[in-house]
């Protein structure tokens, strides 16, 4: 362990659900084996999802260390020669982000259906990553990050700001991915469900696609207004329009009479699966995007897939090529999709209740905790 | 007209919803014009559909006669020069079978979307084409069919027995379309859910496309048999083994121990949606396939599709070419799908309840009305 | 025929292969058929494919009005409710184009493989229809057109110039039907072989498509100053850097290495094919989008196909929906493609010989005939 | 090491193209690291590709001993626990075969672009592993092969006899892959082009995929014989039938009339190209199977691809996975394809040179080396 490391860190940490996270101290591990990788937390998103895992929506494994959308800077490393995912040799002081998911490639998700967000032994820093054992620093929620040597790695080129990256969050991998497992063709109009962050991150994917137009319905207002600056031709206030078929009535005029070519739920309310198959034409495709939390089963109409001919795709998480598009995207297109300006509030680690409880809100763009600031 | 054609035509008119069809006398067609054809039909098939039109399951128009499953002789041409569908000539006496879905050619789904089973004015003999007015002879269930000009028509070749064509039945183009719309690899685990005629038809769809193991869920024993002698690999009865939990077992076990790679949904009844997604492994593909009646919506939860990464596609109707590939399977592999050992009741017209009933009530494989018989 | 319209019209009439085209005058036609349209050609634009027409390089039947690129009036209707083929109901006076190829919707192209661009009869105004019998008009090159009954007919938005139309031209269905076929995905990288009027049109869908970088190689230098208009992330003149490795060399550096991810062949001559290929990545895609005349066989390795496993794409002609699909681009998009700056000169009918060769030798951008100017 | 093995190892070794291998003697590799195996052969087919190998058609490194399609059983284990690709522990006495190509998992193929059979250090055993380095046993050819601890390793299930593996041999993991990346459906017209191994392989590919009819264009008349055993609907001997011509509407007559659905180039000669495009319907795929070999280039129209629409596919090597298919398709098709019979010569290992010459004269089905017979 370098000198400049101390020797403990400070971590918010989940002991139950529902209840206040703490901020405990960790010893900060020794040893590192070749690969394995410390790094110095520079920004911790705080995702919808940590809402979720701290509701207990998902069954996780406790203490845990919260955090999965994180940028950092290198501070030491089990070998010198150490690279990134794409090849880069990494030094101390470099500026990275990483997936949260690692996989065995050993199951038969991994090897045989070319599925590893599917991994059957998938460990997710943050979400299943439990902290009492050494090394303990497996979440975002912390002064420092531990990282495991088959961990995918990125490099932050200079010219892309740490505040883009965590204000796409998981969210914009997660719209690369199900985007990647739709796929739509340019000139197809998009429905989007859903004005938060995954909605924002759909939303710069259909962009990018060539969707036309983009209608997006969700809220706030601010939301909205986001939307449209992101590049949305029509945005549907859900509160200025609350009854559905008016709705309808809005995305069919402006899509040619019959309903939206895609629709995409990044809304994670069961109920808007029901509307979005209503706004989508016949023929159409439609990606649950938004139900990574598991809110439970409602009323739905087989039915109307056979009759309405639909494709309803689901996508989960991302695989690290995902990451590598995500980068070149925020890189390449900051001023159309400019995802910094999201983050509108910072926390310390001390915080970072008071963050939980903005995000379950929906009071915040994007929050942060900044453990270091 | 011909003199051969007698005057009038008895016909089985559907009147009101869950009533007794009346086997009605309706005049002959008159001064066909080019194009148009009249059948002297040889079978009529009866359609598990048509027992939900009976039921009022769909919004039809009355009165009615159904029938949309036939097999014919030509008896009267508009037009000496009349070409089947795949452009070979027609001549009275020759036997045939046509599409029952007519579309306009002009509606957005005919023409930019490439959907016409979704044409906005489809007409479906014996579906949507009441017979109160002129020709009247618009359903299968009666001595005589009128076909308008622009009805695909298809020649059956010698070596194919109607009983083949009307034993698959609808069911067959059906599967033909959906699997179309899905697309599988040889290779690929199958699990067909429902061994009545559209299982039947998936079954024979999946084993062609080299499904393997194929299995399939359902009853009584003798339709399973029959779908052990169609190529099943596996069946499972659903009254020997009640419990969803063993079954997802057994499949399981039959699988690679991740559920099956292809679920079809066969069955028509809602419950059977939420077991077949936990049948089908991570990143499988889901079929509707069965659920043409709208019966109505039931629990569903759409973050199994986000965590499982299914996709799941509907699939309405068919379009002549699914004919063409049907008509080509049931002539080339009539020896591995019997389909013709369906047809195990055969009916006059003047039998048409008994013929719906004992349909609604599972007890035949396929069931005919022989109207001339 | 509406008194408003002449007796006669003139038209430029390619007689022989390789010599001059004459004017000629034809008779209008008379007694118009239900669906049949008489329209005023406002802009004739002369495609490459013409001149390959004119060099003799496709057998075509002669004497031939060219021309297959027109935005006109409707002069004349057969009947007065003729809508175009989105539906909307057409009237004298409108400004409209139309898809030059008639299908037979008959064939097995049309009816069973989907294909309609191969179909056995397809007819294509300007290329394959003879001038020498009446109706005549069946070229772009004269004052008015005659259309069929089965023309897919477009009435123009308002907010659409003529020369945007023209100005992108054949070149524009083309290519997003070869898009189509193909289908990228966002964030592929594009390498264009040829900045004419193809590659130009290529460069607008794939830029559409979310393609990122996107280099073109071509020249000469105006062409690729409007190439870098139309969003070029690079631009090689084939001038400046006569030698393939150091093109090959610059296309990797500026795609991560190895090749770009999509490439698509917009120049026409073979030769350009085998470097094509070395300029794309192992696994990538190539588009032969740019060979519509027969320039005979070159030397070409099949194994480089095997062994990079490329997959390479043809693409004939458009369908009507791709008509649908290029005039909402040009409508939509306008500023970031203006196509219409590709117009650089304009020719009255009697200087068609003088338009041809100006085409043939690439001295303009897009060449029209105005032949009622 | 343990005591059972024998002190050194008998290989054939090519140390120059052209030139007669030789019997060498090798050290038995010592001390193996945890994951490595030696494996004793039991049967080292002859691929095609060896010959083209001696031959000196792909740049490799000398000294090499060629081989691999295999078949052995372990004989030590540098770890007890050591599992196979899929999950099985091995132990020492197991049948075993193995992917003869390993990836490096880190390159832009391995990783951004899922295309490991593209990765830039791509090892394959007995291609590209030269021998004068311990381990040296890196090829079939031998009496012992080493297993470095990333090979993918299959356990061979009890029902699956040796000499199906490799009378199937690479021929069929080849062919696997070149149809997943082309994908066919089922129903649709086959043309193979070549009878021996890749075609026959290509054959059962095709027929598992339900293609009908499958045509196989070949010789010698043994051959062909061979290809109707194994389901071709129809074979043209290319001795009796040379006129190009006459195969053409030979196969035009057995596949309504305009070519065949999906073409697959299994001969390796170029020439074979070009008739195979004339052979494909308009819009149909053309898989360039055979072409691992560089022979040159020839003499295409690149016209020919775009005007009939054709979609050309590439395909090199095969990954672990297309093994996985290629075993349960031999297990569970035994009698369907019984590729055992192919192998008509066995040879010990002091007539490797008799064997590959035997297969360079195409006098054998499958030949194989028994090197501890």
């Amino acid at each position: 362990m370098p000198d400049s490391l101390p020797g403990s860190c400070a971590c918010a940490v989940m002991t139950a659900f529902n209840q206040p996270l703490a901020v405990q101290s960790f010893a900060m591990p020794r040893d590192l084996a070749p690969g394995e990788l410390i790094v110095r937390v520079e920004l911790a998103g705080i995702c919808g999802t940590d809402v979720h895992l701290h509701k207990g929506q998902l069954a996780i494994p406790l203490p845990l260390i919260l955090g999965h959308e994180t940028t950092a800077f290198v501070a030491a490393m089990g070998a010198s020669d150490t690279k990134d995912w794409l090849g880069r040799p990494l030094s101390v002081g470099d500026r990275v982000s990483f997936t949260v998911g690692r996989t065995c490639k050993e199951c038969r998700y991994c090897r045989v259906y070319r599925l590893p967000s599917r991994c059957l032994k998938r460990q997710a820093y943050g979400v299943n990553t439990p902290c009492a054992q050494p090394p303990h620093l497996l979440g975002g929620y912390g002064q420092y990050h531990f990282l495991h040597a088959d961990t995918a790695v990125f490099k932050l080129p200079d010219d892309l700001p740490s505040e883009a990256l965590v204000g796409a969050g998981c969210a914009l991998v997660t719209a690369v991915h199900g985007f990647e497992r739709m796929r739509m063709s340019w000139g197809e109009s998009v429905l989007i469900q859903g004005s938060g962050p995954v909605g924002l991150a759909a939303l710069a994917v259909a962009k990018e696609s060539g969707g036309r137009p983009i209608i997006v319905i969700g809220g706030p207002r601010e939301r909205l207004e986001r939307c449209r600056r992101f590049g949305a031709d029509l945005t549907i206030d859900i509160d200025e329009v609350p009854d559905p078929q008016q709705r309808l009535r809005m995305v069919r005029e402006a899509t040619d009479g019959l309903g939206a070519d895609v629709v995409v739920e990044c809304v994670g309310m069961p109920v808007a699966v029901a509307e979005g198959w209503d706004l989508c034409r016949d023929g159409g495709k439609y990606l649950v995007l938004g139900h990574y939390g598991d809110a439970g089963p409602i009323a739905l109409n087989p039915h109307v897939i056979t009759r309405k001919e639909l494709t309803v795709y689901g996508s989960w998480g991302s695989e690290p090529q995902h990451w590598v598009a995500a980068i070149e995207l925020l890189r390449t297109r900051r001023e159309r999709y400019p995802f910094h300006e999201l983050i509108t509030h910072r926390y310390p680690l001390a915080g970072v209740n008071e963050a939980l409880a903005a995000v379950a809100s929906w009071q915040t763009g994007k929050a942060v905790i900044v453990p270091n600031g």
